[in-house]
């Protein structure tokens, strides 16, 4: 197999509940040369049964990153994947773990940094977490029974990775791509000038205000236009003279 | 997804150590749609860790064919793939899980009774195994590590096969190939007229016979040319004044 540098790629786990599904993620990962792994308030971690499912994977248990909240976890992450294995209501643009392996393949030509998101075991991702994330990478199954664990499904997306052709950067891409932090931050702007505004309430959950950050985070800005929409806002806020946030 | 008919595909895991794995194996197979499996001496089986890992894939289990040896598993199966992560000595036209599953696709589209077979945890499948088989399948890992959970395995192979492309069956297959124990009859027909023709012991393990079994077994012969070949065989034999085996 080519050489491939999966340097800028990570596999993150939400909530995840049994040690052993965290250590057979590390085995499917490594086994793809896949090595980033970051777990999102695991339920039990580190683990004895998580090690011994690694099957000699513990570099990657060593080296994982452990967050306390999804949005640490994805601060710097550019491109950010959802998994699932069935279509939810939240409309993400979705791909086969196949496509999706050529788009990262993509991205990661370009320097992008790409995460790639699996939900718990039993309730997989919130609509909330998958709001965060910018596509969704669908695992076709049977139609009759759908329970997929785990690391299968971060084996089959890993391998997928793994084997996509040597790519063919369609649109060369420049990594200028914003990262969820400072869409985050984007955010949080454009609500504080819309309540300066009187436009809404300064409440970050609120129906319209998650319309809103849907919007920002799907549209992969760059940061430049990230700086560009944040001086506008300055601007309205300086000529509404709300010196909150400037 | 499209309804595919798996009906005709059979996976077989050769001497699993750990009944999780079998259990992982019926949720690998199972999410992908496809239900026959045979089990040639399990370590521990049924068992409950097995019923447990499998996550309500238990008609699998359920269902499952014990064997006590390889040979009386792959009796009726007329087209064996082996699976293994790495190349070995035997020399089996070898394909990756999606070249391999686009042949099953036209197979079972010709009525071919298809078989995949995977082998123990610790020690894959031996060379005498692999010489049952006519195919192989190699799973592509990285280079620095190839530890690949048997159960990882059956799910990669598994998804290939689920999400292969309706087939185009490239050149139409008529379903008249030999089975294995056709062959393993023609086998021991061969040595023994090789035998009485002086031309070799009569040993079915010898250097030589196993290299004439290689060449019987991956050449895909039709029941049609297997009838002729005994034929020839019993004319020598006859010829011969050797009634042993007519």
């Amino acid at each position: 197999m080519k050489n491939q540098d999966f340097s800028q790629l990570r596999i993150i786990l939400n909530e995840t509940s049994h040690p052993g599904n965290i250590g057979a993620t590390a085995r499917a990962m490594k086994i793809m040369d896949i090595k980033n792994l970051t777990l999102v308030k695991p339920k039990q971690f580190p683990d004895t049964v998580a090690y011994a499912r690694s099957s000699g994977a513990t570099d990657i248990l060593d080296n994982a990153k452990i967050c306390q909240d999804l949005d640490t976890a994805l601060k710097e992450q550019q491109l950010i994947f959802a998994t699932s294995a069935r279509s939810r209501q939240i409309s993400l643009p979705t791909h086969t773990p196949k496509e999706a392996a050529n788009r990262i393949h993509s991205a990661l030509a370009g320097g992008i940094k790409v995460a790639i998101l699996f939900g718990n075991e039993q309730h997989g991702l919130s609509n909330t977490d998958l709001l965060k994330c910018q596509h969704q990478i669908i695992i076709p199954t049977s139609e009759e029974y759908s329970s997929l664990n785990l690391a299968a499904a971060v084996q089959i997306t890993c391998y997928e990775i793994f084997t996509a052709q040597e790519n063919k950067p369609l649109e060369t891409q420049t990594n200028d791509f914003a990262n969820a932090e400072q869409i985050d931050q984007l955010f949080t702007h454009t609500i504080s000038t819309l309540s300066a505004l009187e436009y809404l309430e300064d409440k970050r959950s609120s129906k319209i205000a998650l319309k809103i950050k849907a919007m920002l985070q799907q549209r992969q800005f760059t940061s430049q236009q990230v700086q560009i929409l944040r001086g506008v806002l300055t601007q309205i806020n300086k000529k509404i003279g709300n010196h909150d946030y400037t």
